[in-house]
């Protein structure tokens, strides 16, 4: 609406609390933390690109077509996917601009979210834009960007060690050889340590389309029959390995719901049989997920890796737009989940199991103080996962730490993570979240619940000590 | 307890911020939109009241027998309802009398209540009261009331006027001819736009009592046959024009639940059919109002009405209550209510139609962050209505605005709605509404997660133009 | 981490709030109600502990073998519960020093937990503990209390005058002779009154094993035949008036869910008669616990007792647990509890019936502004019980302050209760609840929605005449 362009500064206190009780310890706090390297457990960046390391296309393919954060916001906005090259390839300079323009001129539809505040330390920096991004200044700042992404100094490798991201786990399919992993860390010159993490979802869930071509396929890869059960686990127990060899420290699981129960082996070897021949019912294939939930807690006791849960997302909500742009791309939409009964059948095997953790993320927040935290509380195995997507913005991180922590304690929660597609939001967003704790951290002290060396020492455990111990890095 | 009547007066700065940091910027804003014309795009207001334009009887009956926030919280104090005058007619002077004695007397069981704002603006702002209520001051205040009443100045249509309403919605029975609202658009010196609100939910439910002569007698009055499925929607789409035609935005549903699941046809007249002849099931009355729902929201797509929904409360909890009193006496109790799988048929056909507006209101707090912020985030046609009921008090509509903006931002807030039955507590609930909202910015300011030029734009934004935009006015 | 151990201080400010415009409010207030008597309506202290007025063992044995609060977040934290003495006699000096060293060494496991604040308060201020435990203290701390427990100032009695506890409510077995507490009452020099608790859920369940046993028994010790139905009532109702005989108050029913449900009589007598042969279905035993709370309801009316209500804590999660340390041993989770639906028989009932109370406590946060309240904010027999385990840290109760009070105002809550099994733990447990009642309402002082005087009288009736009105002392 200004007729001048308005500025784009970074304010060094932002996101603390404006409390000026609390504001100055938080501040020390936060520059205690501030320049500490990156460790991100859980995340969606590409090997192959650091791999190639390949300059970034444009703007737009960097900061937007991947980002179902932004593209959901303009979509809301009534701004269709096609435009922002959702899901497409490179879009050529034309059109990328203006995919740009859009996200400029509509940039006030980003106020209060926490993706204004990533893309604005983005902007400054990462490419030092000192506009704030509006229709008036949509074409200067994408230049800017454009320019700085020609330089070698933004090619993905030079980034990843500016941004002092010290550990990386990518996310990936266990059929996957893992060779980019392999060229990685075969190289002596990154050296950030990469390392992939175990998705099976896909071979967990006998409902899904083309999962008997998927369990055969694995099977294949893993040498050994995936035409029985046994085989199955067999193959999922070699592609553990495999990962285990690659480094990976972590399984992730993102299914509909936590439940964990178990069948007998005669039960699931019916269903696993029935399922290969397309003659599962729905239930059959839910009860054998849930059976498979249990049976990766027994993998992960076997041979370490920990055990992240992701569950309770409705994907794909509306089908018009997976069927023209695919998944993750902006509706996949909460529900609520249950974890105290779900869990209970895992829990009672493998809860106080040495050395298996259990990290337990939901995108249902009142589960954190009702459930998350009591289990996290008593069992040894079971973590907090970070506030996850949705819950990824500072009331939502507040709201987590006071209930979390109150009940389970500090040293229960798995420390943050990323989970981000989009590359360069990664120093952003581990920024939010030492921001974040150290304003917590402050208000105890300023409430004189915590003495300040404490808080101080907790914080650094936080952003730390306590993800490496947590993801046995 | 004190023995000198305390003062009552109303502090510039209340519900402010009190954080010193915050307090001014929240000053700042506020004040530019302060005195900005009230937009009401959803309430209970009676417009034969303003049509009559008869002076209000007296200060019980202006202010407490309508008023089911004040009576319920005097009849959980032990007061019974007959005494308040509730569901009855007027009381005369002794019993209004004693019944504001009862108001005064147990003014502290309105302590931290929003009703206690509420009823302190309308005291002293619109009645000149400087007395706090008590035993000690009910008939001086009782007298103070009574005497403004019997002035031109605070009859219906002046009060309108100086209430600074420019937009009035009400809320109508689909049958009811509107012959008042004619009269009022007829008038030149009603400047207030005063529009109904189709509201069909006793047509929609078969299971109600009388649904079936009611379906009927909304035929006769559209000129159609109801006595079939065909007839009875073409009844519903002519009474929709009938409200168009007589200026209505939106159409208001209020059922027990969020689903919107549509039946094929044929299934659609079968139920109908059996309905009608009393033979429907009540699983059959439920899918057919599910079913209608999703009618509802393709007539929108048609006619253009904004749609609304208020799910989720159980109406009518206590019987001897509803027999004695009526229905909206104080016991409608909210229940827990799923919007994600519920909306997905209606949201599937008609969640990225152009023009399609659908406002999502809530009583079950948790539904905000978890579900109807991600699906405003993502589909054009999805606004989250303001906090509702049970949740319209300053820590609900606090703990409302950071989750939403925060996973949908600013621009998918339908705007305040005071939804109110209580004439008189319009102004200070939009007040109320303001002071929370600049509180809110004002502390986005203070984080620098915001410049304040945009938080002035915001706020003016969700006063004004929002409500404006989202409800087609 | 610090090699100087660091001193324990309680500063006289903690948990005010830090915001300058209110924390000077919140002093001035806490200060009027900090040294009030305390009142516990509900709690776990053993009355035969009181009798007896032995000194206490030794540290472990009075502050960590009997509080699962304290034991769980060791246990989480990977220390064994046998090292702990849970559920195990006295230890020996040995083994009780080596698990107060457990305790110390692992002090930052505390960190943010209500159990810190509360531990602090009882060392400095009980034990005269002046230095922070830590691994490098944890024997002098240890040597000081255990120093304190030889003296006789540190008997349980002395302690019990030095809390200042003026009424104290234990919770008992309906078959307890009460034999402890009419000694105590004759007792000139016990100036507290201290009264026990009907807490029938062991006779209400027939799923329990020994159920039928135990109502036989039951019947046994009320001179009755608990072997049909109408004795089994009679039996209840005798000892209920044995325990209202004793000074009880009140009735505490701590179920899975909510629910009250009626039966008509034949079905009750069915379902009594084939549970007492061990033929009921698991179903029908819900449905007869169900029933018997209307029962406890009808009773309640009748004699007068409070009725409170504990549900939703999945008990014993975990098996092996329960096998070897017995029950409250730390993993009771909550779950998702109902409220709304689950009690409308009963207040349909019950609910205006002069003189009868409910207190619903609950363990699920999201059930106080969606359901307790506004059920409390009509109903007169309704209270708000206040936040209960798992709930019982500042940000529950900061939430629950809000929420509730904004739907129902102060007068719908029932007090604070401690419901504690660690006795040295009261004062500090009452003395955290008073520190954020004057927070909260100096908060509602600071942003002018109560006058100072107001806010004064609402936090002592709080403290001091709510529970006495709503238990009926």
């Amino acid at each position: 609406m200004a007729s001048v362009p308005a500025s784009l500064t970074l304010h060094p206190d932002r996101l603390l609390p404006s409390d000026p009780a609390v504001r100055p310890l938080a501040r020390r706090l936060y520059e205690g933390v501030r320049d500490l390297p990156i460790v991100s457990p859980h995340g969606h960046v590409d090997p192959q690109m650091l791999l190639d390391d390949a300059p970034f296309a444009d703007p737009t393919a960097l900061l937007v077509q991947p980002d179902h954060y932004v593209t959901r916001l303009l979509h809301a906005g009534g701004i269709a996917l096609d435009r922002l090259g959702v899901g497409a390839g490179p879009m050529g300079e034309e059109r990328a601009r203006a995919a740009w323009r859009l996200l400029c001129a509509n940039w006030h539809l980003l106020r209060g979210t926490p993706v204004r505040f990533w893309l604005e330390a983005e902007l400054a920096d990462i490419f030092g834009v000192t506009q704030r991004p509006g229709a008036d200044t949509a074409d200067a700042v994408y230049d800017r960007i454009a320019d700085c992404l020609r330089q070698d100094s933004h090619r993905p490798r030079a980034l990843l060690e500016r941004f002092g991201i010290e550990f990386l786990a990518t996310t990936d399919d266990p059929a996957d050889s893992l060779d980019a992993h392999a060229a990685l860390a075969a190289d002596p010159t990154v050296t950030t340590r990469i390392v992939p993490t175990f998705r099976p979802d896909r071979y967990l869930e006998p409902e899904r389309p083309g999962w008997a071509d998927a369990v055969r396929h694995l099977g294949a890869v893993a040498d050994t029959d995936a035409g029985h059960y046994g085989g199955y686990l067999e193959a999922l127990e070699r592609r553990r390995r495999h990962f285990l060899a690659h480094g990976a420290v972590s399984t992730d699981h993102g299914h509909a719901d936590a439940v964990a129960e178990p069948l007998d082996r005669a039960e699931a070897e019916g269903i696993y049989a029935r399922a290969l021949a397309g003659e599962a019912s729905a239930a059959e294939a839910t009860a054998f997920r849930r059976h498979m939930m249990v049976e990766m807690a027994r993998m992960s006791c076997a041979d370490g890796l920990v055990m992240t849960l992701h569950p309770g997302v409705f994907r794909n909500h509306h089908p018009a737009t997976l069927d023209r742009f695919g998944a993750d791309t902006g509706h996949d939409i909460p529900v609520a989940t249950e974890y105290t009964r779900a869990l209970r059948p895992l829990l009672e095997r493998y809860g106080t199991e040495p050395g298996f953790h259990l990290v337990l993320f939901t995108v249902d927040p009142d589960v954190y103080a009702r459930e998350v935290a009591p289990l996290a509380g008593f069992y040894p195995a079971v973590y907090a996962g970070a506030p996850w997507w949705f819950l990824d913005n500072p009331a939502a991180i507040r709201s987590f730490q006071s209930s979390v922590t109150e009940i389970a304690g500090f040293s229960r929660l798995a420390g943050f993570v990323d989970d981000t597609r989009a590359f360069c939001s990664i120093p952003a967003r581990h920024d939010m979240s030492r921001r974040l704790d150290a304003g917590f951290l402050a208000g105890l002290v300023a409430e004189h619940r915590l003495d300040e060396d404490e808080a101080a020492e907790t914080l650094a455990g936080l952003v730390s000590q306590q993800p490496r111990k947590v993801f046995k890095l």
